[in-house]
């Protein structure tokens, strides 16, 4: 609280004033009932405060906000529908700031059909700009748990990952271009949707991801795909993670790459899924060492055509393909979505795996990434490593993206307290070390992770991320104490 | 030439000694007749002066040649296959410099055909690369004219784009990772391959693009694809520019995504390639108002599978939907490439469009972009103000991306000379701005391109790329004064 103190209550008031002649008095929240929601993450890990919640309507009242807090050295915690996992929405109590909340700014601005693109304003929740995409016929394929409530700024700021990334990539990928209000309060117009611009840095792409730390993307504008036509859900039993990505690319090469999620699903997961859900059970008898939840999506007319059996084209290559995937002893057993019910339910079990987990007992996560190579290495001596520790281990993961959501747990809470967590997670991250994996895939770093980042990060990349922020934001007022872990 | 001046002679040979004793006496040229080819560049436009050519064989002479040159203030000018068309790979002769060559760095380290990544290092010349992937049975996409001497650190450090870029994306997209050497000598080792990375700034895409300014990319990991086990390549004949992009999105969804090139050749173009290289002949009977030269390439069985007439699944389903368009009145005429030598004929005249251009007569080439539903209008608008102003015009363009390589031309020398070029590029670039489009999509800036990037690039995003500069490269010794343009 020193830093705080160093400014005024009067001054704070002045700002306040301001603030409310910015967005309107409407719009500024300081009452702590008004605040709290702003205030406390989406896992309740983490709890910030503030001077005051303020919600700007459009880029220019964001950018009038930013040169206030900068002439009067306040720290802006950007903020979409809070949603994510490793509190980096919520603010300190180091230093005194406000949330910008983007959740006024929720115009989708153009959708351009022809040329398969859309403008979206950052506090658009993704779910909302997937069903507009999906009104004119097309799709915009990000997709996971918080679509109903997350936004596509924080999308962006986190570059969200998800379970389609393995054919339309993360929201990076899906972003053309993107409209901020930098560090110094000037606006960056980059809504241009231009397939190639090679005009010098990539700006974009140092803004997405970077948590908030380097400015607030206000709007951006994204490729739309066409939707599929038909979309084959099958549920397989592998005879081995390898067997499962070599299975992986010989479907991709008969559908022409058109895997849309390759979900790994393995056995404790799926009775850990059956003891919190009785009624989600895995639709293969026996048990299924390696899981696999497999959806193959095309937009191509030959694909939804039907045979005499009523099976359609797309189906009835991948069944070929299952077979032989039998032969060769890389696949044990398959059962192929047979109506909406079905392949609804087999996604219900894919998302009630975090619920599970929770309901299983007390639980650390890891959000990991590995070459695909290297996957099986990990598992089998991080799988022996845990076990020798005493702790039981629950793993998912967007395996065709090498992306494991890695989970430490344990059945009861006395049990897991005398647990060696801070070994086993030493032990997991130096084996990440070694095989070339990331402490983190997909959720970011926010203030969870910053020991890990400072840990494992390379020292040159550390550094290389240090001058950068000091570059765009001298003082140090966007997002501050997150993603970057301080110099020691 | 007067900082030149600033280091003694002595000095300088002091430098050129330790440049041999990190790289060997072999690979340090300081002639005039060893250096010439490294120091003009393949548009004959541009040539530099230079302390010694240095070629280092791995990522720590690399280093040592960066520190030993930051400490003697000397600046770098790192070079691949010297294939740049702006000028941004040979040293200015306002600073003492030297060129540091890729050329000996040439191993591909790694190919993992389970995983579909390849390591290379920065001196692999593209088509090297592509043969490589080829005899794994794996595509490595990227393919432009220069493939056979340009080299995939020049690809990258340039964002380079070519003719596959509407299916697989710019260089950029098909890179992992990269290893590189940052200004201060330190070593970012970020070759990981993983599909999710996100752990802070992304300084691979930064690097990428930034044209040699903030570091040397040494090495990096690629994605491969699938080779397709089939291609159609046909020739259409359109009724406008935006019945073609109509007709894109057809065929993109009709094939699930899988156009892999489609290069727009109007007539105007059509003639002078026949003017200059009589055999090569539209295929096509009667003008050719606007032409598409089209290729679907498909990896799936079932595309290359023929029927009782010889015609293969995917040649069949594009015939339907030719016929489609025709009676829409999209498509005039199409010729599909019945053979291996039709297809070369096709590429061949796709391919000789610079010579043939160079061969009409004076020209001044844009490499630019546009949305797409902007593309038709920019070139209704421009070519009216080039007729008015007394230039012929001759377009190409990789259509799918929204990329044209616009030419003005003239037939002689003299009718040229006395053409008002500053006032047509004016012109051109006025337009751009006001249609969201980009001055330099796939070429890079390097030095021909300052002057548009000063006029036209935002304030805040020049601003934000020289805070980066200089945070990064605070004594400007990488390629100094190419990309970014002095500040007024």
């Amino acid at each position: 609280m020193s830093e705080a103190r160093k400014i005024a209550e009067t001054a704070i008031a002045d700002v306040v004033n301001d603030l409310r002649g910015i967005v309107g008095a409407a719009h500024v929240f300081t009452g702590a009932s008004d605040m709290s929601a702003y205030l406390t993450d989406w896992t309740k890990h983490y709890f910030g405060m503030a001077i005051a919640v303020v919600r700007p309507a459009d880029v220019q009242q964001v950018s009038a906000i930013v040169k206030l807090c900068g002439a009067a050295g306040i720290a802006i915690v950007p903020q979409g529908g809070n949603t994510g996992l490793a509190g980096g929405g919520v603010p300190s109590a180091a230093r005194p700031s406000i949330v910008l909340s983007l959740s006024r700014m929720t115009t989708i601005r153009e959708l351009h059909e022809a040329g398969r693109t859309v403008v979206a304003e950052a506090g658009v929740v993704l779910e909302i700009l997937k069903d507009h995409a999906s009104a004119h016929g097309l799709l915009f394929p990000l997709s996971f748990g918080a679509k109903g409530s997350c936004t596509i700024g924080g999308n962006l700021a986190t570059n969200a990952g998800g379970s389609n990334v393995v054919r339309y990539g993360n929201t990076g990928e899906l972003c053309l271009g993107i409209e901020a209000v930098l560090p110094d309060g000037s606006i960056f117009n980059g809504l241009t949707g231009l397939r190639k611009d090679n005009t010098g840095y990539d700006l974009k792409d140092l803004l997405i991801g970077a948590e908030g730390t380097l400015g607030i993307i206000t709007a951006a504008v994204f490729k739309l795909s066409p939707q599929p036509l038909t979309q084959v859900t099958a549920f397989l039993s592998m005879a081995s993670v390898d067997a499962a990505l070599h299975a992986l690319n010989l479907i991709q090469d008969r559908t022409g790459q058109s895997v849309e999620a390759f979900e790994y699903l393995p056995q404790p997961v799926l009775s850990a899924i059956g003891k919190a859900f009785p009624a989600l059970k895995s639709p293969l008898q026996g048990p299924v060492e390696t899981g696999v939840l497999l959806e193959v999506g095309s937009s191509r007319v030959s694909d939804a055509r039907t045979d005499e059996a009523g099976a359609n084209h797309l189906t009835s290559e991948l069944l070929i393909l299952f077979e032989e995937l039998m032969e060769s002893g890389d696949m044990i057993d398959a059962v192929v979505a047979q109506s909406e019910q079905q392949r609804a339910d087999l996604w219900h079990m894919r998302e009630s795996v975090l619920e599970s987990i929770m309901a299983y007992g007390p639980s650390y996560h890891f959000d990991i990434s590995l070459p695909l190579a290297r996957i099986s290495g990990f598992l089998e001596a991080m799988d022996a490593s845990a076990a020798a520790l005493g702790f039981e281990t629950l793993t998912i993961g967007h395996l065709g993206d090498g992306n494991l959501h890695y989970a430490l747990v344990s059945q009861d809470q006395d049990t897991w307290n005398a647990l060696p967590l801070e070994e086993a997670k030493a032990r997991a991250f130096d084996l990440l070390k070694q095989l070339n994996g990331s402490f983190s895939a997909e959720h970011g770093i926010g203030q969870s992770k910053l020991d890990v980042m400072r840990a494992l990060k390379e020292p040159a990349q550390l550094d290389a991320m240090r001058a950068i922020k000091r570059a765009l934001d001298p003082q140090d007022i966007m997002n501050p104490g997150r993603l970057i872990p301080t110099a020691e």
